[in-house]
């Protein structure tokens, strides 16, 4: 599994399985000289944490985080930061069955497969617990993008056949309903519909958008580093994601040129354009409009109701699921693309920070 | 541009530009042993060669490969292999007025502010010319994973609102039409839509799907560099493309747990699913049946029709764009999707190969 | 400091600073199937561990490791394994006046030049507890690099003029000494002069060697992963090493090819070499003879004699270190070299085990 | 030989076999601004130019080098810089009984290890040809570094026993003799010396010095990615070095503290040592003093003395090596170690840039 290291400049490296000790990430190139506190990061931490509403799991855990290393009098030193979240709530037993079980929709028998066996205790490593590390790392992210004046906002924009309305949206409403929607009337629907789908011990799918402002022209990398290409991959490394879109993203596959291509104007003396069919995004650069990116979640695996799959002898067997699970993952994932989004951005900020001459001399001639 | 690179184990390194001396790419970490001559590459390039017929750039190249190093004695040797492709009919006084204005669409002005100053002729880096060196190199990745059994199949799915019936799939008629659609029917359709655009001086975007077959369980490594992310970003970083999805992508998201999921099953003494909604990647990872990802392509941002935009002294303008361009960018992106697919899955396969002692046992004791 | 991450496939990402809470490592691309526990690295760590002898610090750690991830029922999963040791004996007050001051041979001024400010206490990042981390990691390494039948041998090779006499070379000696020296009577005269060093308030330079038996052949890629270059990047990047050598080293400076190349014969139907000047490396590949490899350590910077330095405000002051210091470098980093090499062989073992397609069809091909 | 890619945004891929058809290099990430031609590039290849002298091989090439991309209007654009030279006299006939044999001193049994295979022609990839790539790529850097006042000297500092006296330094002496020495009488001795090596058709090892002034202090990351570790990797991965040492090397392991430590001062405001034994490296990090690099040659493995060996059927065989060979590596490898290090150090540089809140603020706010 050497894949749980990410970034180039702006590094996290993440570790950690659902019912193991601990969870945690290690942040290496974090600049030095941001003020940062453990408090930043459980904000953060918080909005991901389960328990905290009828629609989420019932596992029990604070996720306190603690700050190992890479401050110093309160602020970042330039050392790698290394973060900590004890496990506290696991209840192994209930994944007794799991260990010989393959679940549909589940990457149990891929894990058997590549790595011979598996920690097979609430999911291990491919666990929702995975993502606490991305979290961490991303709250750090998105603090130093504060400090350049970007900033990020992510929000549930479907579930089901419910999407927002646009005509609604309202980014206060985010933090106050359960589900994470800025539109409190779909939220409501959604949220009567998410109690149906309880009652038949099944799942539903979702989806979560992310918009971030503020950004600088150029930040991303003209061939494989594209700004929307490294989103897509920051993006799609999330469980349960199935696709990922830009601007208008599959919509653009049936647009006309005339329509979809975005006027650049001037106004106030600074360049925008009339439109944002492309989100934010051209020739893999950020073109200093909004970046829009929208993450489709498929329905969790994991349900009550019984399913037929085969065990690790291979034999045909049925199996309903028992321990704690979401019936929906988008809401509790919102945070998660924030984290991507930021992790991902501040990367390829620091790189474009040398994609000119004039830039080095800027630091380097006195 | 610390970004024409791609790939951890078998890696790409392009460069190039529309109307440079040549356009070219690296390949670092082909296994050695393969057979491999220019003809092997050459099929791959004529795929995407322009000027084919009447919904291509009249731009007249005849792409013909040089591989300059890393091949002996037919074939290759493990070190590095250089391939050149010369341009030969660049029409640069063409691209005069777009010196310094900002096209709709184009990264003009992105690339400007990046890096002070840019090569616009003919889309200098951000042209579809680009893409030779990715297909020069995906054809040595497909030839290495037809060694081992895995085949890609990649086609045009849809043009504007024309989309393939999956009941008429043909893949022998991929090669067969101009636009590269295993539907007939579809294809002529979409083919007297293409003409009304032209004459409308318009462009339409599209769509292509890759299918891979014959994938060994367990390719694609847990977190970041998942199976599904890592095509993800090869895919979305080919110009033009807004969304990436796996599988039933987008369509997740309105599903149910209870029909999304795909029931293990075995047949003839293997392991396989009843469905395929997940197309073929389980947490990250290949589970051994066919892999479905799809690519939505926006309309080519290059049309004749007058447009609004601004110059790079950021005053108001008209323009219709002159120069040789496709009124579609699809048809011919299937190869480069192709190509994309076949190195991503290459790397992967390729770093599994160490994913558990016994398998470096296999290779170290004797 | 976008550097504490060191491999490509077999993956370190250390932290972690000298008074902090904590130092530690996340070893990310370990494969799945290696049996592991506390007490496999516990070994390691406390051949590094201070305060054992009259020539070592005495700070009074335990350092006592703990694995938070990545192990199941005893074994290596292939998920990131994450190991912790804290810090308890750290004697912070010790170091007030180094905040303003820049001593001499440490990195105290590069630091806030580079970062702007710096955590004085017990340098820091730069400290000798830095290498917990690597020596975690590398006790990882050995044990998977064990199952291949490789084994790695490291001693203390002089201390000043002491070198020892390969004659009396007794690889037994090595753990029964407090100088990890292979030679009894040269440990017992470097002791000596080591108590005088000790009481002139100063410290002095040593060397460290280490050989590795059991490769196999071809391991390292032939340009700039050439194994001895990453051995070179690897040791160097110890702190305090100021060269490398492989093989006869500098001396190979001074010889002639008839003399210096080493003749390929067959013995009992292996292929060897009458002599190894080459120290078991040609090409950048290891050629099946032991690997040898020197490292030169400078004295330990920090000593209690009075120095000439500026301060933080650039003026000049005299400074005598305070705080526990070792008066030499070398034997506590016998093992530090040791993990390096580990790492950086796994590391090339793994890459090579994807130089060729017969090796990836011995896993892949049924 | 995924190993051909160095640098992390600096980054090169080289390629080409001795008797291929050509050799190059890409450059990915230079910094857009920079005025460039291919003369810039020719004045360093012909530096390592082969049958310039007595002391140099015999074949005959001009090594022109040809720009293929990335440049535009006589700058760097920023995309990558593609570079061609084509290989002209190749006598591949003379190396016929060494594609059966495993020459002393040469790679040739690994590379059949390794890969299967291998391109014995000229040693293939392992010949000294491989470093046309590095030393174009280096031109480049060591342009870019000079903008910032960053120059590099580098010049032969010992032939077999023949050292230079630093009392006689003088550095317009390098390009004055054949063996690129800055000292004349030593120049006249060693190729008094030399001649009698070639009489007794043997060859003789060499070492190499690189001095870098103008240093901004900081640059190198403090753990693996020291300025030392890296410099370290990219000299030793030259074909033939067999040590690098940093200021005094292995010296230092001989001295105490006392001595070694360089006191730090202010001489005319500027913070800088009284002495430089460290060779201007403190922690990993530039202290702003000149950086010394030393890099230690085995004598040229390709004698023409009859040597004992074995063939590729592992028989035992006598060889006297046909071709045409230097008897000395050294002095054309002057300019090798020079573009190592300009590579090594401005991608560090780069990298720095981002070590600090203040420096991305001073590009990215406005």
């Amino acid at each position: 599994m050497a894949g749980s290291i990410y970034g180039k400049l702006f590094t996290i490296s993440t570790w950690g399985e659902s019912h193991g000790k601990a969870l945690g990430v290690v942040v290496d190139g974090c600049p030095a000289g941001i003020p940062l506190c453990e408090e930043d990061i459980q904000i953060y931490l918080n909005r991901r944490k389960p328990g905290q509403n009828q629609y989420s799991t019932q596992r029990n855990e604070s996720d306190t985080v603690e700050i190992l290393s890479g401050v110093f009098e309160g602020k970042t030193t330039g050392t790698p930061i290394s973060m900590l979240v004890r496990n506290q709530d696991q209840h192994s037993k209930d994944y007794g069955d799991i260990a010989v079980s393959y679940r549909p929709g589940h990457a149990d028998y891929c894990f058997d497969e590549k790595f011979g066996f598996r920690d097979y205790r609430g999911g291990g490593r491919s666990s929702g617990r995975e993502t606490i590390g991305r979290v961490a790392a991303g709250a750090i992210a998105a603090k130093v993008l504060k400090t350049m004046g970007i900033e990020l906002t992510a929000y549930t924009s479907s579930i089901g056949e419910y999407s927002i309305d646009y005509k609604n949206f309202d980014k206060a409403e985010i933090l106050e309903n359960p589900l994470y929607m800025p539109d409190k009337a779909c939220s409501q629907a959604a949220g009567k519909y998410l109690t149906e789908i309880i009652k038949d011990l099944d799942s539903i799918g979702s989806s979560v958008e992310c918009i971030i402002t503020g950004m600088p022209v150029g930040v991303g990398e003209p061939v494989f580093s594209k700004l929307d290409a490294l989103l897509a991959q920051g993006i799609m490394s999330i469980g349960a994601v199935k696709a990922v879109e830009i601007g208008d993203g599959t919509l653009a596959s049936k647009s006309k040129g005339s329509v979809n291509n975005d006027e650049f104007t001037v106004i106030d003396g600074l360049v925008t354009k009339t439109t944002n069919h492309a989100g934010g995004i051209l020739g893999g650069m950020s073109d200093g409009t909004p970046i829009k990116v929208k993450a489709s979640f498929k329905p969790t695996p994991s349900i009550y109701k019984e399913q037929h799959t085969i065990n690790n002898q291979h034999k045909e067997i049925t199996m309903s699921i028992k321990g704690r699970h979401d019936p929906i993952i988008g809401p509790r994932a919102v945070v998660v693309v924030e984290a991507m989004c930021a992790i991902t951005i501040l990367d390829l900020l620091m790189i474009n920070a040398t994609s000119k001459i004039d830039n080095l001399l800027k630091i380097y001639n006195k």
